[in-house]
């Protein structure tokens, strides 16, 4: 668990996109996000105040969290100086860099030194054990995809927060670097040991209140051969009492792999179902989200309504619609 | 990769089950196994010669394996006494104990000295590529069951071994830690970081003679929620051309699992081959096996030729009736 609120470190970022962890920091949990700390030429800006370390901390921040991609594999000397700072001024340090925090020696002592924690999220913290499949108590949705990067964390965050805001009670499970840094915990599944991965999910989707939803972030697709296995471990480790299904219209190949042409939202239906049952007879596919990005405004309504009309199914782009048709359907359930 | 041949070693092993590990060497590698060592007690005999050290090295061994269960969860002095004099007489070790070998200091200390090799096969010792999902010559058959501990590996070696006895090519990719010890090289899957899972499949079998079959040592089951995405990370990262099903016909509920009951040959058949075909189009499922240790001959018998009847596919015990069935049906593709 990191602690909140954060000073967003966005480094010396090229640009708006590299320093897109810190933006959906920004975006999604905007009380967590008191500040941004920029080097000379930084060219992002979260329109967040610029504060110094001094400043971050007589407003309250926990962590300072690099919110910012590295260039060049490693963590340059220019950060590294702003990192022990911070570890001196009382922060801890929050990253999902693949180059670890604690690699640094400068980092690991200057954490010591000061009794902070360096909170590398890549890397899981905890033993998980094994899957027991029992059943849990409270409700819980997953999204999956006919593709990798299809917008299954933005439409748990969407949906999230439609739901909060309706009264609902739910929780977003992060299950990826971004989704943990977002909300300062959840199982960086993608490096969880393969034996444990369904398991770490039922750790993170614990007994609850019967009338409480879990929003489990979905990872790869069932029809990714690179990452399928992550995928079916959430389906069956989430035991999920509701999917929705995510899709990006204008991909004319699975993400990485040319060869492989994208999946029919029928197919994933009919796969993610029929597999989703294995653990929970009563699962249902209760919505479609379009990530409709590449459309024009038109293109996306007239394509969500041939979805649904296909479908069956309440069809949004959680961007540019909302999910409240989302959220509406998991209170039928 | 181990090096053989092995010294089996059995330690104090309490009864013949506890030395399954050895057995297993013995029965499917028996070039591999020129002699046994027992301590004081022992119970377990795999019909092997008694060798010291010494003849064993005069024999040519080079590793020795460690054949047997532990206890209590370490490793015991007496059993130090003896690897440390085997690392001291030039041979290496290979474990696949949850105790490391090299998490004793005294057993490092002796493999430094004498310039020999710590095998723990529990634990990768390749970092794996990440799956690219590009086709590979040669052909490949993956063992699927209904359920964990169905057979998949006993029948993956028989189906080996009746392949080469016909002149087929053929080669036994190991993706657990017996397995890898019997074959001194593959795998082990359940220890893979997730994101690599596929990608290690793809490792293990790679290009070969069009004619050359890779028989894949299967894990786990669909429809076991505690390991079904290992499951589906071998199918998507082992491309099989075929599948065999493997079912334990008297399970009255998935192992470990006292909640679930087991999957019909009818789904695991067309869930597997629908997954399975993402990833190569062409695949078919071409026999089943039956594992019917806890039936007479005659229900045995009764049962093989029921379910042949009903799926329509060769369908043999292997261990009761031979593989040569489902190695004349991998001929045919």
């Amino acid at each position: 668990m990191i602690e909140t609120p954060y000073l967003l470190f966005l480094g010396d970022a090229p640009d708006q996109l590299a320093a897109k962890v810190a933006q959906g920091i920004r975006d999604w949990r905007p009380e967590n996000a008191v500040g941004q700390f920029r080097l000379d030429g930084c060219k992002a800006d979260l329109g967040l105040p610029d504060m110094t370390l001094e400043q971050a901390k007589a407003t309250g921040v926990k962590t300072m969290v690099i919110g910012v991609a590295n260039r060049g594999g490693t963590i340059s000397a220019a950060w590294r100086e702003v990192l022990v700072a911070a570890l001196e001024a009382g922060f801890d340090l929050a990253s999902g860099l693949h180059n670890l925090l604690r690699d640094w020696p400068d980092l690991v002592r200057a954490a010591e030194a000061n009794g902070r924690t360096l909170h590398d999220v890549r890397i899981p913290s905890v033993q998980y054990p094994i899957a027991n499949g029992e059943k849990r108590r409270g409700k819980r949705v997953l999204a999956i995809g006919t593709d990798c990067s299809a917008g299954k964390m933005y439409t748990a965050l969407a949906l999230d927060k439609s739901m909060r805001e309706a009264g609902q009670k739910s929780t977003f499970r992060a299950t990826g670097q971004t989704g943990i840094l977002i909300t300062g915990d959840g199982v960086p599944l993608d490096a969880v040991v393969a034996d444990f991965m369904a398991g770490s999910i039922e750790y993170l989707t614990p007994d609850n209140d019967p009338d409480h939803w879990d929003i489990i972030e979905g990872q790869g697709s069932l029809y990714h051969v690179s990452y399928s296995g992550v995928t079916l471990a959430l389906i069956h480790g989430g035991q999920p009492d509701a999917l929705i299904l995510c899709h990006e219209p204008t991909r004319t190949h699975m993400r990485g792999l040319p060869g492989y042409r994208l999946p029919t939202l029928e197919q994933v239906r009919d796969t993610g179902l029929a597999l989703a049952k294995v653990a929970n007879p009563d699962c249902k596919v209760v919505g479609v989200s379009i990530n409709t990005q590449h459309m024009s405004e038109d293109e996306a309504k007239a394509y969500c309504a041939k979805v649904e009309a296909e479908m069956g199914l309440p069809t949004v782009d959680p961007f540019r619609h909302g999910a409240a048709r989302l959220a509406a359907a998991l209170e039928e359930i």
